[in-house]
């Protein structure tokens, strides 16, 4: 198996957010794509070992953010490389605000979508969220999306290790 | 909610194809991602009236071909738009073969992917297929991968009434 062809699978990036009482984190992924249109219902991929996973598990709620092309590595490097579990990653946010008493980050975002959490699957190392859309709005019309391709080649990012599209010996 | 904001999902554009005893078949998909690194599992979401999804539910198993950026609108055309109960999709190939005893489109192809089906979720009018990934190889490093964005703005694609996508009143 050449494992680089699955470098050509096309993602976008998001920050997928959640809360459970007090507690609230939120983290960037590229794993998440809408499932069916007739209820709105989208999927989101995160690993077990995600702060974000228990407080899903536990609020059964979710927002999500689609980050936009001109969002900068320091942007990443706070919802991406860092647990929740030891710092409030909100704390540097410019912009956020509250949808069905869910955390939305709106720095760097084009479009946001909160969710209720309607069944979860073990897909071994990361849950899948199947999710239904209550709520759903554009905050910047003219801003392309950011794709995981740019991130990679022109940002330099790197997956980080929770990630799904991670390996080992990545060359991205 | 906006149902706009679904427009702002990046995905890429794949050739799923499966048989099932003397009958085969595949679809033109969006909603195809990698779900876990250990294992190497992708999940790809199959509309319940597809006839590629019978072929799955009684083989078990499906290729997923990753389209690239020079397809024109034909490929989609033949892929697409029609039913694989009513003609041989592959007919009109130019270049395929076979991995696992399953059909992989190389037409338009930059990797290729063969898979088991391990798990099958009814998330309504869709089915999401968990796939471990068996074999997988990159047939053209070159060019890059087609994106959903590009096919709408484009190639001025349109999302089929059995896409994940499809709305009503859509604009893309």
């Amino acid at each position: 198996m050449d494992t680089t062809a699955f470098f050509k699978f096309t993602y976008g990036l998001y920050v997928v957010c959640s809360k459970a009482g007090e507690r609230q984190s939120g983290f960037i992924g590229n794993a998440v794509m809408q499932i069916t249109s007739d209820p709105k219902q989208i999927l989101v991929a995160s690993n077990k070992e995600n702060f974000t996973s228990e407080l899903i598990l536990a609020s059964k709620k979710l927002t999500v953010s689609v980050v936009g092309v001109n969002a900068q590595m320091d942007f990443f490097g706070r919802f991406g490389y860092r647990s929740g579990r030891d710092m409030d990653k909100f704390s540097g946010c410019n912009s956020f605000f509250t949808a069905d008493n869910q955390p939305v980050v709106l720095d760097n975002a084009i479009a946001w979508f909160s969710c209720d959490m309607v069944e979860v699957i073990d897909a071994g190392t990361h849950y899948l969220f199947v999710c239904r859309v209550l709520d759903a709005a554009i905050t910047d019309a003219e801003t392309e999306p950011m794709t995981y391709n740019y991130f990679h080649k022109v940002l330099k990012g790197k997956s980080p290790k929770n990630a799904p599209t991670f390996q080992n010996n990545s060359i991205n």
